[in-house]
């Protein structure tokens, strides 16, 4: 950040009065331009027990697999968010059953957050953003070629829980951080 | 947003390639910036069954009780923030448990969430947001001067949750979400 979005003059680093953080601050027109993370939303859709995932078209992670998910926009509901994003990555017609999994990814500045749901029809019709989306047989899926840990994750759960036939209305939510590891800073 | 927080030109609105949404975009430099909902994060904290509120010294809803919450910071967890934000606003020590409630508040774009914790001692040192900070009896709770419609949700989830003597570990995250009622715009 370089400049004010509000009246175009160079901003600094300080830190406000009654803050205890440094933030992007306009001496001119006394903006603060606070900075947050994002909630990405996204979905574990299934159509019987195969699980729905999208190949990425775009970077990062262009060729391997993901859950259907992307930033939640404004004016929109977390469901709406996920829905929407299975929609688009999937073409996949799905009624949400309940929040899954929230992982937070400070070291992106991002909170991952999964619905499970269910198919209403096995029909897809990949977007822009999917070289192909599929349903796979827990025994199928391509974990040498996942795209995000917190897909990963996410995954490994909803396996362990069909092994465990844990009825979904019951179930607590799984949450969990992704910290700092191998893959490069701005790779959830 | 008027001006490019990159290279200090006019920003315009509209729709990028590849995208299906109005941005902020910089002709100069190319730069798109978009603009997305943010996290709240809080407890519901209690000592033995007394539950933990604040009384807020800053706008909006000055005066209000509300539990411990604010807007989720950079390179923290959402266990971090709900953790950070007890302890600045009524200097609780805490013992975070679960994500416990998730309100969709789409209408100022926001996602409140609450953990359930249990204080480690009942002192308590409010900071400058609060006028004040105090552990409630259920028959005590104040509702006619509870600072959010979200705030107020999550309590009666929790008094029923006490209720019903629900095993804190084997319970489900409650989510809802809050749409634009009759209180103003930008307070949830």
């Amino acid at each position: 950040m370089n400049f004010c979005s509000g009246c175009g003059n160079k901003v600094h680093q300080a830190v406000p009065p009654g803050d205890n953080r440094v933030r992007w601050c306009c001496a001119h027109c006394g903006a603060i331009h606070y900075q947050n993370p994002n909630v990405v939303v996204g979905t574990v859709s299934t159509w019987a027990e195969e699980i729905l995932l999208c190949r990425r078209a775009i970077e990062p992670r262009y060729g391997l697999w993901t859950l259907p998910a992307g930033f939640l926009e404004n004016d929109e509901t977390t469901a709406q968010g996920a829905e929407r994003e299975t929609r688009e990555e999937a073409g996949a017609t799905i009624e949400l059953l309940r929040p899954y999994a929230m992982i937070d990814v400070p070291h992106v500045n991002q909170v991952h957050l999964f619905y499970r749901a269910r198919m209403l029809h096995p029909e897809l019709d990949p977007g822009e953003e999917s070289l192909e989306a599929r349903l796979f047989q827990v025994a199928d899926i391509p974990w040498d070629h996942i795209a995000f840990r917190t897909v990963e994750k996410t995954l490994r759960w909803f396996i362990d829980d069909l092994a465990a036939a844990q009825p979904d209305h019951l179930a607590p939510i799984h949450y969990d951080a992704i910290t700092l590891g191998l893959r490069p800073r701005g790779t959830p």
